[in-house]
């Protein structure tokens, strides 16, 4: 009989980090500062993140060692388990072995803690009392108050506020933990009155969640900021699921051919996908890694590759990524995680050099494959997890035309019991596709005055 | 180091179920036909009831056999993990060590999958094409619509129609899985309709929507009824919860001095309680067993124990238990799992020769230990569950004062995702509580007129 999970022990908790950095044929550009457009140094960071994490954020290393204290809450949730997706299989009658790492275990219902433990860790032991954050959809921000519960930190989350009014139990899970939230753009900072002198009803964005954050950061010597994707340090820390996975699929006995995750800034996409990828840069394997992007917000498939900011205001260094533009709102599809203008600058090379691939899906597709996911596995995914749900699918019929068994793993990257209203709207066929034009797209990027790369 | 969860392989998911009636000294007095107060036979229950089921019902076998299609399924999610509650206890600053097995990790969210599966396994054996049922917060009807889906089965829930407005995430739930989903009392029963026309803004209760499900159930022969607790297989079924947990114990190299579960018909309680009500009854232990049950609801500790109905409209045989009358209103707590009038008849039985305790709770005092476990486990507990920590609480502090290193194991039986309104409003200072007086009791017990137990 098949097995239906793989599960691992406590003393199977990954105890290094790994950094794909070390082993990219290109390294990532570095980033530029934003009026002198030369390369900064690290020293630049230093009012934002702790010092170890912007060590981490340099490294070269290829692996970084986890500290004890940062594992033993790991095991609160951590190992997570592997499933075989047999329901699902059977239902696409395909030959393909499809396999899910299930971070949805986690107490903030992601693999979001997995990156905001060991930051705040760092943050408290360099003496920070309070640390700020933006989130969309409330992933990140759930994850980062519980963290900083456990830490004794303050939390102060700037929630974009479309998902402020959408999702109202997010905001409450974070109340719960401690934090305190409010609805970006605000009152509270100069960036979130620039926003609403000029949109008194914006919903706001990542991009301006962001600003708003990274400046109250600024004010004071104590409090410091944290980012839940898009940075190098970030994508490392999540390499625990698919160093995880690579054990399980041994006790499987199986060994991916194509691994799949969500994409909205890398974290999700390198956390499983990283781990696998070493086998192609060290052996010259042909594993195909797919990151799973928004139709709506599509960087990877339809943006440019070139500097740009992380934020709308302008608070952040300039970053090699492939961006839509910075002032690019992306339309208010229910992955709220997903909705960010570009892409880490680790992920933004490896596509630029052909070793991942990009793949975008419609919202409806994406739910359409959430259903079906529920309905055959029993698990409700999170909107962003639908993406990856969708490219599967898409890769197991191509397995069954071509008559191939092949293995397909991807990151089942979070829970929807957040999310049921978005469910709701498609059940009752109320949930709208959003289409993003060509025009739309050059129209931003014209904005740009920043640097292109070669 | 202290090891943080207890994992099982696969192969660890139960074989059988266990059967308490074989042990227990006094065995459950019988039902009777609410008409001729006669002993009922087993074929009174085949309009509602699968064969299979009945049989369980009222089988004296120790050990029933789980059916591997059964096995199959609990494998999406069992065995569950058990936790060392390191967190809580340094916060106690108690000498106690304290277990809880997480239920929460089911798809559903909560311990009812693991009687929903087999219920909806033997209904599709002998040919069922539809369930209905009743729910009260959701949980159990969330369970019955995903074992419901999984099977092929028509599912018809009626929500108490204060949950029903009140909990809409768990009506959509339900929907994702493919169930149909009404408000109750409804218009669709002849029950639902006489409540209405006495109390057209009646907000329901569990005793109103059970009798609604039969009702539906009696109109058509394809058609079956399933109930989330109080009977017998009900009760047995879950049982996986502590047969896992003595296994999970003996890695820990403990063994519980007190097992505590929250209380609202007795299935939480039978799950985590039997298997280990067990090793007292065949080796005279003095594993202490604790029912955790709502202040305000409160038919252990201040019902009395005599024949009653299940369901409001006497639709049901009569069961021996302790109740608070079947009239009887609970107030609306956001433990809507618990607002049940009475107790299975054999935790009844149980409690009357005193071999389990019952102790009561004030909500406010439940959602303190629930804020307290969420900041200090990183879990967000179901109201339900609350319960129980909250006396865990109360004797982890009182093993402090005695110096006295106990052992203390419960049943975490969910999560609290869809409860968040509940959170906010208790960290908001809003949560009310609900006290019910002797009178109001006194006045739904004196409008019994069932046999009363010497």
């Amino acid at each position: 009989m098949t097995q239906k999970k793989y599960l691992l022990a406590e003393t199977d908790v990954p105890e290094q980090w790994y950094n794909i950095v070390a082993d990219m044929p290109n390294k990532p550009l570095p980033p530029l500062h934003p009026a002198t457009r030369e390369p900064i140094g690290p020293e630049m960071l230093a009012p934002l993140f702790p010092l170890e994490l912007i060590k981490q954020e340099v490294t070269t290393e290829k692996w970084v060692p986890i500290p004890d204290e940062v594992r033993e809450i790991y095991k609160i949730w951590r190992p997570t388990p592997l499933f075989r997706a047999t329901g699902l299989e059977k239902w696409l009658d395909t030959p393909a072995r499809i396999y899910y790492k299930y971070e949805g275990v986690s107490p903030a219902g992601s693999h979001k803690p997995n990156t905001a433990v060991p930051q705040v860790f760092y943050n408290k032991q360099e003496g920070v009392t309070k640390i700020t954050t933006e989130t969309g959809a409330g992933q990140w921000g759930s994850a980062l108050s519980f963290a900083c519960q456990l830490f004794g930190i303050d939390c102060e989350v700037y929630m974009v506020r479309a998902s402020y009014d959408g999702k109202p139990y997010r905001k409450m899970m974070m109340n719960t933990w401690g934090a305190s939230v409010y609805p970006s753009p605000s009152t509270r900072t100069a960036a979130g009155k620039s926003i609403l002198a000029d949109h008194p009803d914006s919903p706001g964005s990542l991009g301006i969640a962001i600003s708003e954050a990274v400046e109250m950061a600024l004010h004071d010597e104590q409090t410091k900021y944290a980012l839940g994707s898009v940075l190098n340090h970030v994508l490392m820390h999540q390499t625990v699921i698919g160093l995880e996975c690579v054990k399980q699929l041994e006790q499987a006995g199986d060994f991916p051919d194509i691994v799949v995750a969500p994409f909205g800034g890398g974290s999700n996409f390198a956390g499983i996908g990283f781990p696998f990828l070493r086998y192609n840069l060290e052996e010259g394997r042909q594993i195909r890694c797919i990151a799973a992007e928004p139709a709506s917000c599509p960087k990877l498939t339809r943006g440019v590759f070139r500097y740009d900011l992380g934020d709308t205001v302008g608070m952040t260094p300039l970053l090699p990524m492939y961006t839509l533009g910075h002032n690019f709102i992306p339309a208010p599809i229910h992955a709220g995680g997903l909705r960010y203008h570009g892409a880490g600058a680790i992920v933004s090379q490896l596509l630029r050099d052909g070793l991942i691939e990009a793949q975008a899906y419609n919202q409806l597709q994406c739910f359409d494959a959430g259903v079906q996911f529920a309905r055959t596995e029993g698990i409700i995914p999170a909107p962003e997890a639908n993406h990856a749900i969708a490219a599967v699918i898409r890769e197991a019929r191509q397995a069954k035309e071509e008559g191939k068994a092949k293995t397909i793993l991807f990151n089942l990257c979070g829970h929807g019991h957040f999310d049921m209203a978005a469910y709701e709207q498609y059940l009752s066929g109320q949930l709208v596709e959003h289409e993003v034009t060509q025009a739309e797209i050059l129209a931003s990027l014209a904005e740009l005055d920043t640097p292109l790369i070669a």
